[in-house]
């Protein structure tokens, strides 16, 4: 299947260690990343699911795919900006969200509009969100749910 | 100014009658509502903004203008599905949020994304709202911080 | 109704000129204007219409109403760039070209994908555009048709 | 490089094998296909690139993923309606038109706005395309343009 995983774009060394474990964890059990295509998380995961031979996805805000981190394999322009956001939770089965802020935010209400389980790492506390501990657990969930 | 009003499109009658209040406050101090153009907080504001000579701006997600509340002034098809969310937001100044669901919460998350000062009326419990408890108070708010 | 005007961002002051035309003329008529909202055929057709008394609505590429030009009366802002010009032609019942480059056949083409009638001054010779001698003939080709 | 194939949704045996031969040829040499992700020209040319183990890319206007031809290796859904034009042009570093409607002109249009080499065979008659007589021809001049 595929997940979106969202999350900051400038994070910690802790925060930048969970997504690549994420990223690897997915790949490993032969999902496909999807994700913003940028800094922080998104590089993290799409690295982690690199590095363990999974494909990834990078959606875009701007109209230069140069844009994308470099662990990103398809990477797609889409010139919409923020409402981009929208796209990059759609193109999921399932949703992991990592640390995060006001993007993730938009992206968590996207997750309930189109019915998406969401398991957390860290990330804010809002409805439908299913706080978990390890990556193991993150993947574990929206295994289960998706 | 302009002020977006967000909120659920199915509400209780007491929900609606905020969103009215809230719309006939922002129209008797020369704003104008932007809103989803659709149904429960977007047609209750839209009616209080129209009743008190208001402007109102619905921006919404499909293709034909047709489908706005009978109180839009300047319906905007968009096509765009909840991707609108983000257009929502943007064309206000500041945010009021009442009651509210998914896509409420997807565009809170727009709120932050766009720096705009947020007021809740009985809405999520997220970072950056301000939680009031009249639409007085509510339009008061977003005069100071917009 | 609403008619779209469309046409090139840089233009002669003969193409100006006829905007401006085309703007009056459509707001004597009752009509409200709906362009892109910046230079060239859209600033000349929203001063037309703002001299006239009309209605005029700017659905921009970026994100900040700012970059309106100063006839808007009613500026959105959408933050998708060059796919905002979908928005533009969905919103005109129908289409009055002037001139125009790239933007405008794209343009033209969301015309016949929206099956808006298109009256054509001077501009591109593409399928489904009548091509018209004067602004008055433009305003009644479409008060017809759509 | 990514090449962009536009065109009709709907076409003869004759487009489609068109269709299907430049999908191998992009292929062969190792290019990536983006297109619209639906039926005719966007099935055909993915038919050709699957078969010569090529890469695609769909871009879809709805928001379900399932909606893609069964060709199609990486589907993006937009939710975007016919915005997503935009998008399909703007992944590619340059474009082929096989055929083509309303759709495809709007596409035209986008080639131009993000500077795309445009080959075309058979396509609508507009500024900027160079009409050529083979897929051979088709692939030889986006590779030298893009």
């Amino acid at each position: 299947m595929r997940v979106s995983v969202i999350g900051g774009s400038s994070v910690s060394d802790e925060e930048y260690e969970q997504a690549v474990a994420v990223g690897r964890r997915l790949a490993e059990h032969g999902h496909t990343v999807v994700c913003g295509g940028l800094g922080g998380v998104m590089r993290g995961v799409c690295e982690g699911a690199s590095e363990a031979g999974g494909r990834t996805v990078g959606i875009l805000p701007g109209d230069d795919t140069a844009a994308a981190n470099e662990f990103v394999e398809v990477p797609i322009a889409t010139g919409l900006g923020h409402a981009r956001n929208a796209l990059v939770v759609m193109n999921g089965d399932g949703v992991i969200a990592i640390d995060g802020g006001p993007g993730t935010l938009s992206e968590l209400g996207y997750a309930s509009v189109y019915d998406r389980p969401v398991a957390g790492l860290g990330t804010l506390d809002v409805p439908a969100v299913r706080q978990v501990d390890t990556p193991t657990a993150a993947v574990a969930y929206v295994e289960d749910r998706a």
